[in-house]
């Protein structure tokens, strides 16, 4: 039933048995060193993880000594790698660590928009409420650069700025801990004004896959980088405060949960997504040595899709138990019901993951 | 800078220079006879064109002479034929339509939804407004076939079967008026819960083509066929009333009220759209005889890329004059604007036409 031959359609919405839409996907699936161990689509597809990169930037400011100099704990820097939703507890939490950074929200550079949750949405919009920057799914990410900004002893001022010496540390992290040259990330702004990269689809994986490698590590030595022992905060914050990474009810939120640290889960907006994958058997029998990374772009930026093609992904690969994955069933392939409760129709997926038995370090 | 080879993309998101996403798209231009002039992508793909073939639909109900005996207006069959933005003139014109048809709101097979608009969304909102079946965007078809049903002194119950009289009434006429066998047009249910159709793209411009020809011929002659003068009536009603067709600020609305009986146009749920345009200089320029059909499908459903792949298209095509193009502009190819004003991308379209001179009616 795929109409567009030799194309990676991940997903087809069918209105009966007529094709309504599909969608193209790209997949990778890498060891932690990069090995590509399975693939759908382009791989290596140039990718703006946008919020899926948010762990990388919040590395850098992690090794700034930030979060010890202004008493940043692992809530504050889960919601530095969040996209949250713009709680009570999200905002509180902001405002709480611009304090901590002696800033305010006149310092932060980001704009407020419509929140993510449609509950507060709803709540908004029946009091009039006009979102401010600190609103911003970004917050915690500006609130841990003005932080940042200030422990390398820069300015505040123009902290977003690309050639601020604040971003130029996030450059250069991004670009070792992707193993790509500095000249090998491409750099735009993202919707929250602060620069954003582009990278091969596989090095987001890879990314992923060195933050539960270096919890792994963490657990089984005590000898390890600086470099390890961030990667493993930065994984242990995002998988211990799931509701700070994005919100009641959002997906990477009640994936982290079910998953127990088992996995760190991030989207990004225009239909990005990466998975971290702790060493188990279930990794041992993809034919992994160790953790595992996933990255998924859904070409046309279809987020919904996205959300559907990662958690029939997840079930392919066998990640987790059954009950876990129950967890983000609603999200998975399903029937589609009209405003009078009719199935109509069915959000499907078709992934066919093309295995590399010599997959190489890229 | 198109990194998918081969595939008809008709749209793509830059951000700085990085390609964020891309869409594949689908177009048909014809003659009203069905002589394909132009074409991108796919102009055979088989289409769901969900609230486009709304005037085919309502062609079935005119022909059952159910506007005459109830008394309906042409504003009542633009409603007919429209995806109304749920307005206040929208609902009261519905419930008019109903009393008029001897029917209430009860009668109704269609389910409240959020509305198309904004700006009735955040109304009914704000006063906890829960939106009945009148509400519905497609109120307008379904008065429309509660009165076409008592036309054919049917029952009014259950009007929205496959197998109700008036639904096999409809089925022949969409069948016809593309002029396909009745088996070669698919039949699934749509958001509303009516019959909805699947036939190839051409076929929907062909449709619109033939209004537009059917308008001309009516100024030309008096001798014209009972369905040229129904096709006629229903391009007279959409143009007339643009604003019963979609609403306030939307671009079905927008594009007919500027192009002022020159052109109808009308969405479909998915990204799908329809123009037909009366014969002119511009027309015959493109090389047609007559009238030309437009048929655009987004292989993504991406209703915001459809929009914009129209505008620029209609820009392509230099149909109507610039000053007219200029209200539809807002939708066009345009730079991306971030939560702080920072133009951080754009939104382009590129479309190849191929010209098909020796086209055939197929």
């Amino acid at each position: 039933m795929i109409h567009r031959e030799g194309q990676p359609i991940a997903a087809t919405v069918y209105r009966g048995e007529s094709v309504e839409n599909s969608h193209v996907a790209h997949i990778a699936v890498v060891q932690a060193d990069g090995k590509l161990l399975y693939s759908f689509g382009d791989p290596s597809r140039m990718t703006l993880p946008r919020s899926a990169a948010k762990p990388a930037q919040a590395l850098a400011v992690l090794e700034t000594g930030a979060l010890e100099r202004f008493g940043f704990d692992d809530g504050d820097l889960a919601l530095m790698c969040g996209s949250h939703s713009s709680e009570p507890r999200h905002i509180e939490r902001a405002q709480a660590m611009l304090k901590k950074a002696q800033a305010t929200e006149a310092d932060l550079r980001c704009g407020g928009h419509p929140p993510l949750s449609d509950a507060v949405y709803v709540d908004w919009l029946k009091r009039d409420f006009k979102p401010g920057a600190v609103c911003s799914n970004c917050s915690g990410k500006h609130a841990g650069m003005l932080a940042g900004a200030r422990a390398i002893g820069a300015s505040v001022e123009r902290y977003e700025q690309p050639d601020h010496p604040l971003q130029v540390r996030v450059k250069q992290t991004v670009a070792d801990v992707c193993d790509l040259p500095k000249d090998d990330v491409h750099w735009s702004t993202d919707g929250c004004n602060l620069p954003t990269p582009a990278f091969p689809l596989d090095r987001l994986a890879r990314v992923f896959g060195k933050m539960a490698a270096a919890q792994d590590e963490v657990e089984r030595s005590t000898a390890v980088s600086d470099r390890q022992a961030a990667l493993a905060h930065l994984y242990r914050a995002m998988t211990t405060y799931p509701e700070l990474v994005a919100g009641e009810g959002r997906f990477c939120t009640l994936l982290m949960k079910a998953f127990k640290g088992a996995l760190v889960g991030k989207v990004g907006a225009d239909g990005s997504y990466a998975i971290g994958v702790r060493a188990s058997e279930q990794t041992a029998q993809l034919g992994a040595e160790g953790a595992i990374g996933i990255a998924v772009k859904v070409e046309d930026g279809n987020t919904n899709v996205l959300y559907t093609v990662v958690t029939e992904l997840i079930a392919q690969l066998q990640l987790g138990t059954p009950e876990q994955r129950t967890a983000i069933r609603a999200f998975g392939a399903r029937p589609i019901v009209n405003t009078m409760g009719v199935d109509v129709g069915r959000l499907a997926v078709s992934l066919k993951l093309e295995r590399h038995l010599d997959g190489g370090t890229r």
